[in-house]
């Protein structure tokens, strides 16, 4: 049984064809890369204290959690780390996953037990398009960032529906109108979901997120969920929100239950990051004037770029392969930058993806500017 | 809008009364319980190689991955340990997720790129349920462990299927009769996805895994997935398969390409952990003598109890709440057991799940067979 083989080469030549084909780059350990395409927005994953709490959380622990949260997997580190993210979200209680991705699906699929429509954001994130897919309730998409177009789905349906966007949309950088979402959804009885990645630690009161600054932390229609691993610099995912809600997932999120839970040292190095993150004003200063001079510099060069919301934006180019062209440039050059092609851009057109990062040097940003548009197609 | 919460609290209330509620229990560093609830069959999670291996791991790259794979978060720890996992499973290639349950998902959607029927064995996984339900594609349930059912389901199938089943089932940790499936699959051109997750590490040459015990390892018509929590006392989930497989994972997997990568330094660890499972026959030899001494004292008790094929063995519970007690007792008397009720559990019934663990010393491990004797109901 070899055919399928051959089918597989296939569907690979086709994809090579379109420009499509996407390869590992493993960096080595100290890589002197300038790195404008992760999501260490605040420059902590490398941080010395977050570094060495993870590090007494592994002498403490052990490497692995052992087992899921409900069996043997709930440590002190998570417990703690859990209540630190809910006080500094402003919500009644979070719950910590072993991933950003899990805790979407989980999040998405729980809140279906008590609506029988999900409104879904045209850009949003495959997390959360698939826990739509997966929770088997009616999912219709609205246009993206469109409060207009989300109320008038609402008004055509009868019962409880919930309206699901990301904060800072991944690719773009882009922020939805948040709080005249929440205006549409709580005039009628619709509940908010908020995936909050890539604001939590950058935007709102001591970096608390994009639900924040919207003034809808701690509402009891709005439930947060985020990733850790982005400006917190770690791994993992949390679902925040009202203590019954964070009790039913408990019971019933099949993501959350069925899962080996994050290492306790990973959240002990998380709880560190949190910590940090909520005095980092100055970093969050830092990022952004950076945003700033980014589009200054690359308009001046001629490029059409997004302004950031956050600590993402984006830069179109010609085409996929372009795209890819003008990134492997940048690498050869010493400078890291993200390539979005088809199918993870939203509306099929290629671009370079640029993320501020807090912990890079002055110099090195500026060289990396410099860099960018040197190599530009 | 609050009526969604009063909704809940209905729930909560159901499940209350149904004996379903579940409790976080955060375990404190050194909780001094004897551990027969986790999965660190080997006792890897606490060696101290590699811990130290994961501490350099840290040191060297941050806390976090920074980013998905194919953007910023693929290290050479990464490419490293997937070298070595393919080594050691005897598989042309493998590919490291930040979770099992994710690496299941994109196992079962992605192979159903070239199959258009599901065959799924009734004790499956969560992960495995829901890949099949994500993938869209047509999905029948198989009676458990039956090779006569499934030739039967794929005789009735005109095209290509996809057969999905463990090889040590995660409840009950009983095998799989993985050649007779597979003398049924390749006999029907079918492919077959096993996962390994309570087996590798503990089964087959060196603890090569399930498949590998059952002389298939490296078949191009099967493709493995196994967590890396597990007997490897770490994080993170692998798929393992044919080179042309896992390329198309890498270009198409979706919760591979859109999750931020496992740690580096987890992923540091692990590999240190296959290091030492490989070598451990010892530590296999443990396992299987602990797994006939708790047999036979429990069925001198009185008890029904299935023979382990690795590190899984189930007691029958007289309901929810008896196997809720039960554990319960063992634990205040400082044992740690799994209670497995609904709907976790694939027939419906209620019992403790017992496992192995080679890194407890016997006379602990005698204690703790002592108390869960005591403490039946």
């Amino acid at each position: 049984m070899s055919g399928w083989l051959e089918s597989l080469e296939g569907l690979a030549v086709s994809r090579s064809k379109a420009g499509l084909t996407r390869r590992l780059r493993p960096r080595p350990a100290g890589d002197p890369v300038v790195d404008l395409a992760g999501n260490d927005y605040l420059g902590l994953a490398t941080h010395h204290e977050v570094i060495e709490a993870s590090v007494r959380g592994l002498r403490a622990y052990g490497l692995g959690a052992t087992g899921s949260r409900l069996v043997r997997g709930s440590s002190v580190a998570h417990a703690d780390l859990e209540a630190e993210l809910a006080g500094w979200m402003g919500a009644g209680s979070a719950l910590v996953f072993s991933s950003g991705y899990l805790a979407n699906l989980a999040a998405v699929r729980s809140l279906t037990a008590v609506c029988d429509l999900i409104v879904s954001d045209a850009y949003n994130h495959a997390s959360l398009i698939d826990g739509c897919k997966i929770s088997g309730v009616r999912t219709v998409v609205a246009p993206h960032n469109s409060p207009r177009a989300v109320a008038e789905l609402l008004d055509a349906h009868g019962g409880r529906a919930l309206v699901v966007t990301e904060s800072v949309f991944s690719v773009d950088g882009d922020l939805a109108p948040l709080a005249e979402l929440h205006e549409v959804t709580a005039a009628r009885g619709a509940l908010l979901l908020v995936d909050d990645a890539h604001a939590l630690g950058l935007l709102g009161p001591a970096g608390a997120g994009g639900v924040a600054a919207a003034g809808l932390a701690g509402r009891s229609d709005v439930v947060v969920t985020a990733t850790l691993s982005k400006s917190l610099g770690g791994a993992g995912g949390v679902v925040a929100g009202p203590p019954q809600f964070i009790r039913h997932l408990i019971d019933t999120g099949r993501t959350f239950i069925y899962d080996t839970a994050l290492p306790p040292a990973v959240a002990a190095g998380v709880h560190e990051a949190v910590r940090t993150a909520r005095l980092a004003d100055d970093r969050r200063a830092r990022l952004l004037a950076r945003g700033a001079l980014t589009v200054a510099r690359l308009r001046e060069a001629g490029f059409e770029v997004s302004p950031p919301a956050a600590g993402v934006l984006s830069v179109m180019a010609p085409g996929p392969e372009a795209a890819l062209a003008w990134a492997e440039d940048c690498r050869d050059r010493g400078v890291a930058v993200g390539c979005f092609r088809p199918p993870s851009t939203p509306d099929g057109s290629s671009r370079l993806r640029l993320t501020l990062n807090a912990g890079v040097s002055d110099a090195d940003f500026a060289r990396a500017l410099a860099v960018i548009v040197e190599c530009s197609p």
